[in-house]
């Protein structure tokens, strides 16, 4: 869900970008009118979380999924390993995946509890000599976020922030590589962007196929071959909103006064009801189940009927899921509580 | 360039996709809804090129510059090898990443005659063990476009038809793989359709990236990890407005029409040359030179200020390039020609 300023801004000038006559999907990518475009959103980004110059900042296809290959292709190879935190759906995919590429190993595991937590860090098994260290900051469908930076030290820390960038202030120094997909938070599905530090870049070998080699878009201002120009025009317009609203403190304000609102009405409600403990629950991803699994078709079909879209959970999972991303209103939230209670009422 | 009527639509329902209140860039690619745009644009593809169940249909990421790698990941192997037609730019790039990849052979190459011809047939020399032969349908850069399929017994047929892909008539069951980005006749950059034979999906090794792998596309739709679904979207539109222009008969039978005029007005000069031979000359980019290259930079002015974008020729080789997508209006070219008319009168 992208803010409705960005939408109506996108839609305006679709056939007629300032005046140019044509569309930004009609301008080429290596045009003054699109590199403003690309210099405004690195400067923007820059602002945004505080970004130095020892870091640079790609903009690549492929989704986050890309990246999974990518890293380990990037900063392990096939003699290096690597450490995996396995907290869900995500990082479990990126694992299994970083295993076709280099070794691997789980550091520590929430399996045992479903994925509804993080492993206490006394458990994890961190090996100092790994090429990296590997977590995904938010699970969507178990709803489990990290409140913290993982303390390792020896291996670049690498995360996956698809789910939750931008929505809260990140000190980006701490990180190897960081990586989000635009479809939650920035922009449409089939942007990537990589936030790594310098000195990572250029350790790929000479039979990684070169879209995936960092260093092909860090010579080339992201530029190697024709980006994905509509969707880096959409992420821009996304960045430049978020600082007109105040930038991530503000999107963390309302991420956790969205969030808790919702938490404190399942809690409260008696019906419905969310596992994962208090210091792990996501505010991007709120999965809940109904007392009786019975009444989820139910649920379901009176949801789609209110013009409450895409509450099923993940086909994995089942139950429901609540996305409260950063172009979500107050007023969605409200509606979904309201319907949620009136549901309850009505089947309690 | 998209055709206008594509681009008011995709405008008129950017906000509001068939009153379902939301914008396709925020719907589930996995809704009933995204689905059928999915379902719409296969079948309409496989009506306008006549393709056939023998066929998989697949939308990926990367662009087309992702299959310079793909191809021989999948195809060949650090074991196997492939040969390739030199005709320009955009063979040696997909010939030089392939070397990353497996042992590469160039049947034969344009290169003397600076990419301004097709090597004649009688000097290829075909590998009948090659595990596949390659070559570019349309040369941008260089304006030379095959005007017919390549006979080459044994190895499958792969073609990169980015260029002039429905700009007419095709018959695919003469290919094991062609290839075409979005960008130039159908959609927008960040797009890349794969139409190949079934029987050559699941030939790639353990260690290719997943996302290079075609089996993890055709094993799942294209729906593997989230799509492009915009850009899919604008696909759609594209192919169903051909369709109701005549199919891609009407769209060659334009594209004729536009560059004959443009290659007679350039012939009859005496001011702006091109030097392909007739046979080879394309339909979709038309390279010319003034009488004097000091001219150059006065031309790109005045086109500029005319309204006349996109005229300068690729970096690599300066002059001029038109080009004339199925997008283009006969207008705009009746426009380009009037324009070279007067430049020519005012400076020849």
């Amino acid at each position: 869900m992208l803010p409705r300023a960005v939408m109506e801004q996108a839609q305006a000038e679709f056939l007629d970008w300032h005046g140019t006559g044509i569309s930004i999907m009609e301008m080429s990518h290596r045009s003054p009118e699109f590199q403003s475009i690309i210099d405004q959103s690195i400067a923007d980004l820059r602002v945004l979380l505080n970004i130095n110059s020892d870091y640079e900042i790609l903009f690549l296809q492929g989704g986050a999924t890309s990246q999974f290959a990518t890293v380990p292709l990037n900063l392990a190879g096939p003699n290096g390993h690597a450490c995996y935190l396995h907290t869900g759906h995500w990082s479990g995919l990126a694992l299994a995946d970083a295993q076709r590429h280099c070794a691997v190993r789980v550091a520590a595991s929430s399996e045992a509890t479903r994925f509804s937590t993080i492993p206490p860090r006394a458990d994890w098994r961190v090996d100092a000599g790994a090429s990296y260290f590997y977590y995904t900051a938010n699970e969507t469908i178990g709803g489990v976020e990290f409140h913290f930076i993982p303390e390792v030290s020896g291996p670049p820390l690498v995360s996956d922030m698809t789910s939750n960038f931008l929505s809260r202030p990140l000190d980006v120094s701490r990180f190897g590589i960081v990586f989000a997909g635009a479809q939650k938070n920035f922009g449409p599905a089939g942007l990537v962007l990589v936030i790594m530090r310098k000195d990572l870049v250029g350790r790929a070998g000479p039979t990684v196929p070169r879209l995936y080699d960092y260093a092909t878009y860090a010579g080339h201002n992201s530029l190697y071959n024709t980006p994905a120009t509509f969707s880096w025009y959409l992420a821009a317009l996304t960045f430049a909103w978020i600082r007109q609203q105040g930038g991530v403190e503000a999107m963390e304000a309302n991420a956790i006064r969205r969030s808790e609102r919702l938490y404190h009405a399942i809690d409260d409600s008696g019906f419905y009801s969310n596992p994962v403990p208090a210091s792990f629950r996501s505010r991007m991803n709120v999965p809940f189940t109904l007392a009786d699994p019975a009444l989820d078709p139910a649920f379901r079909r009176a949801a789609r009927e209110a013009g409450l879209e895409a509450l099923a959970g993940h086909r994995s999972v089942g139950g429901m899921r609540a996305s409260l991303y950063n172009g979500m209103p107050d007023a969605g939230v409200a509606a979904l509580i309201d319907f949620m209670q009136e549901f309850a009422r009505r089947h309690g």
